[in-house]
């Protein structure tokens, strides 16, 4: 067989001129990003001609700024760029050794925000926008990488929602073993955040990952993972429906329609799109749900809407309970206690602009007895916290 | 339940802000690219400070060009990147009405090649490289496109090798219905070229969006298709595996190991795994094998390796009979010949740097009476080509 027929060497040799004809290599023989053996970082950007080349990115520690939001001037935290050095035409910039994570990162060339490393493949798109990534590995983010371990499915497919009047794209994890085996499984809805979709956790959230580590180390029970889209005005992720490849709602394009029902209205298509097509466990104590920001009070609001659905909550940043509707609110919550469940888990990040919000909402729930748990990590509004959460909210499930 | 519990409106709009902090939006107001009624393309590129910006990419009609290749002088069909106008800081191209089709492009921005377009957040690796993607639709890339018809699913998996000794990734399509259904489905092993990985046809393949609306319109009959790593010395496409986000290989990262075996040895593994896992017809006449140009070579070697299990192959873009071992290939070839099958169809582009090599095995093929069809297109060694040809090559199967 190795001697036989068609050089193979010899066409992949010519294939490679192929790629050449499709301008397939990135050209510049750099490394960028370089991870060193300490953790340090070394970013690198071929740019002979340009003033300034600065790296922003979630390693950066942020800094408190003011920015005008829609008029109104808040208080944020955001890292600011830094500036890179320029040698030969290569800028260049080392980080500190960093910690453990999964970052994101772009260029700033001469002011233009926004560019992407062309020596790095790896991109995350996170509502409207794309970011390069890399993973420190040794500590948290070994979570997030790929072992050498039994790998569960990661599935895209379209449910019909009745309630809604049309199909919709869902992404669903199903455990290592699942297909060939006859066990029914428990089933965590994992919900984005506003401006996100069914793509949010499986990619800057590395569900998949965490999921099939948590599990063949033994730390979670095996289930099955279904992410929806939270936005009941469109059928799928940005590119993925009928409207092509639109410029997403954030950055201008894509004017929502007015949904037939909320996304709470809906949800019960979900769950009976999923029960009729996966071996699952079809009672409270094999559902849980889970969310951020947004994701985090649809878990709020499902879990008392339908309170004998989720034995198991999981609400990450997401404020409380504000405006109109309070005294229907804490009914339901109270209604929601009196029938029982087994968690009612709250995380939050210490610096996250919706903090104060969360810590409003416990109180709420400390004047009628509502029992929960309280994770605060440090940091902000960002995936790093969400991440960790569902690395630790996975295990205390089923 | 409309106005119930927490105010959502407030909660998206504070959500936004959530937003601003991780610098979710684009951040500019502009368009790009812009697509016009008249199918001409504006590409904007926001660059003040910018003394050159140019814009390359597949809708610019290639030009012969010289290039030094490992040594050696080859000429090939290059895009030559095209001035764009700067006002106001913003760069600006207008194309002319360009064709029904799915393009790729990027910018060139003072000299620096491969900038993506931060306005533009639709992005598909090929190989080693990552470009901006759009379509223009109306004709041949409206089969490229999401329709409203049933949607198939698309699955991220795994399966064990124990040629290879060691587990790898697979994407497979499963038409709709297959999940509820009890149908028996034919099955399209689909292979693609060097350099590329189980995520090519899925993405620049469209593979997905091909089979749906192929099937919807009752031109291909339901099947399964099953898009395999071609590098046996990979596990699993770059960033999937235990490697962590590494450079690929054509851009200088990962070196190649040594497999324990071939692809074409290793086969047999894949089709287990899906005989064993799917409902599909287990015989010769449920089952194609096609390719991109080393796909395509492994579709020729394994029909004529494993002559009593394809019915139907496809040979894109691939070159024919070389080196040592023709007497071998011409004896599998007769045998193949002899043992019969229902459809071998080769195609390639008129200007594609193989097209003497596909001819030239035709002609072989000629000389013992080997029954093939052949479709000649325009262009050369290129994606446009390869949709197209899955196109028009699926509707002939089963």
């Amino acid at each position: 067989m190795r001697k036989i027929i068609i050089s193979l060497s010899l066409l992949v040799a010519v294939c490679f001129g192929a790629s050449a004809q499709q301008a397939l290599w990135g050209g510049q023989n750099i490394v960028s990003p370089e991870i060193k053996a300490d953790n340090t970082v070394t970013f690198r950007y071929v740019a002979p001609k340009a003033r300034t080349v600065q790296v922003s990115g979630d390693f950066i520690k942020p800094t408190k700024t003011k920015i005008n939001w829609g008029g109104r001037e808040i208080e944020m935290d955001v890292p600011v760029p830094v500036d890179m050095v320029e040698k030969d035409g290569i800028w260049e910039y080392t980080t500190e050794a960093l910690p453990s994570e999964l970052y994101s990162y772009s260029f700033v060339v001469d002011g233009t925000p926004n560019v992407k490393d062309p020596n790095n493949v790896y991109l995350i798109r996170d509502v409207a926008s794309v970011t390069n990534v890399f993973i420190i590995g040794g500590g948290q983010a070994d979570l997030y990488s790929v072992h050498d371990v039994p790998h569960g499915s990661v599935t895209r497919r379209w449910y019909s929602s009745p309630t809604l009047g049309y199909d919709r794209r869902i992404t669903i994890y199903t455990p290592a073993g699942y297909e060939t085996g006859k066990l029914k499984y428990p089933v965590l809805y994992l919900l984005h955040g506003a401006g996100g979709d069914e793509e949010a956790w499986i990619a800057l959230g590395r569900t998949a990952q965490i999921m099939d580590n948590l599990i063949a180390e033994g730390k979670a029970k095996p289930m099955i993972v279904v992410m929806t889209n939270g936005n009941p005005q469109q059928q799928a992720a940005p590119g993925e429906t009928q409207e092509g490849f639109y410029k997403p709602a954030m950055m201008g394009g894509a004017p929502a329609t007015q949904p037939k029902a909320t996304f709470v209205e809906a949800f019960p298509d979900v769950i009976a799109f999923v029960e009729s097509n996966y071996r699952v466990i079809k009672k409270k104590s094999g559902r849980a749900v889970a969310g951020l920001s947004m994701g985090g009070y649809h878990s709020q609001t499902l879990s008392m809407t339908y309170p004998n659905t989720f034995d198991y909550v999981g609400i990450f940043s997401a404020g409380g309970i504000r405006g109109d509707g309070q005294d229907e609110a804490v009914n339901l919550l109270k209604a929601q206690r009196d029938n029982g469940f087994k968690l009612y888990w709250i995380a939050c990040g210490n610096t996250d602009f919706l903090y104060q919000g969360v810590i409003d909402y416990m109180k709420k729930l400390d004047e009628i007895q509502f029992p929960y748990k309280y994770r605060e990590s440090d940091g902000g509004h960002i995936w790093r916290n969400w991440r960790v959460y569902l690395g630790e909210f996975v295990p205390m499930l089923f």
